[in-house]
């Protein structure tokens, strides 16, 4: 689980040429925000869910909420449209060398297959911490792994096999939607 | 603003054949479940933003947010996929005879013209609560409307002549895509 308003903060007001160091989430948030800003792409991260148990009324518009819990999402982190496109996907960073698969909930994994089904594009970035390289794997060569292996992970060689390297980069960051491309011309092709 | 976590439990909870006395919220949500658990739609109510101020670590997994305030939401409630098409839309009751545009901010109106721009499908829906009656506003229409007033509402008869009535029903309970259907038409007609 994700705590989003905590330390990520630090980063965003950071201004550096290197991405090293960087969580992947603020690189994504930064990359983002060119996308937005460029018209390239509306893609926005997802508040973090919480249950309010309890709120103290300073004034009509100074509500403070004094309890409340994070609970586990339902759906992805990210999700927007690019040319056209319904675009969703859950991004996580790994220090292993490995990706465990404890760190994708089911019904995420579901929610994913669901906007396949549905005619959008899904997929999960991975980051490998150690190596400092960041991965995009479709949501259905997620699921082959999940499907015909009993692993409760996936190794680095298998995103490097079936997924897709996204390189550093200035601006944007992290241009993930470079490799969106090619999963859309796919697309294309099977229904055309 | 609006706080989801409150008052609407006590509705979802109750089973009732007629929609009379449900938010307009609750209504949605449970429209947007008979969508997703029929393989109709992936349609999700965003959680609300807000900012953690505070919390307390009761154990690894128990973490409590003691201090945190709602945040203004730089874009709408609603948004997911339907047949290969982005939708994106905000939600509003009103106990006026008119739509107080006090009642949408700048910015939400802003990211409702971009979905239009990225080939996305976006509009508000409003309830008139006085008149129990619910339309549903494409988002030119409703820029069209600010462009072309001076007024700070929008009266019912602009939405009956420019928008669509979404009729209640018992399953779905507000079938609203049945009017995006509409708009997903007469955007492939000025396309093709």
């Amino acid at each position: 689980m994700k705590y989003p308003n905590g330390s990520n903060k630090v980063y965003n007001n950071k201004i550096s040429t290197s991405n090293r160091g960087m969580t992947l989430e603020s690189q994504l948030n930064q990359t983002n925000t060119y996308y937005l800003n460029n018209d390239i792409a509306v893609i926005y991260k997802k508040p973090t869910p919480i249950t309010v148990n309890e709120v103290s009324y300073h004034s009509k518009k100074d509500v403070v909420i004094t309890k409340a819990h994070y609970i586990v999402p339902s759906t992805t982190d990210y999700n927007g449209l690019y040319k056209g496109s319904y675009v969703d996907f859950e991004a996580k960073e790994t220090r292993k060398e490995y990706f465990p698969l404890a760190n994708i909930h089911q019904h995420q994994i579901n929610h994913l297959e669901k906007i396949i089904n549905n005619g959008g594009l899904s997929f999960i970035i991975v980051r490998f911490v150690i190596i400092n390289e960041t991965y995009l794997l479709p949501t259905n060569k997620l699921i082959k792994f999940i499907n015909n292996n009993t692993r409760k992970s996936i190794p680095i060689a298998y995103f490097k096999q079936e997924g897709f390297l996204i390189k550093d980069g200035y601006l944007p960051n992290l241009d993930y939607l470079k490799i969106v491309d090619i999963l859309k011309e796919r697309k294309n092709e099977k229904i055309n």
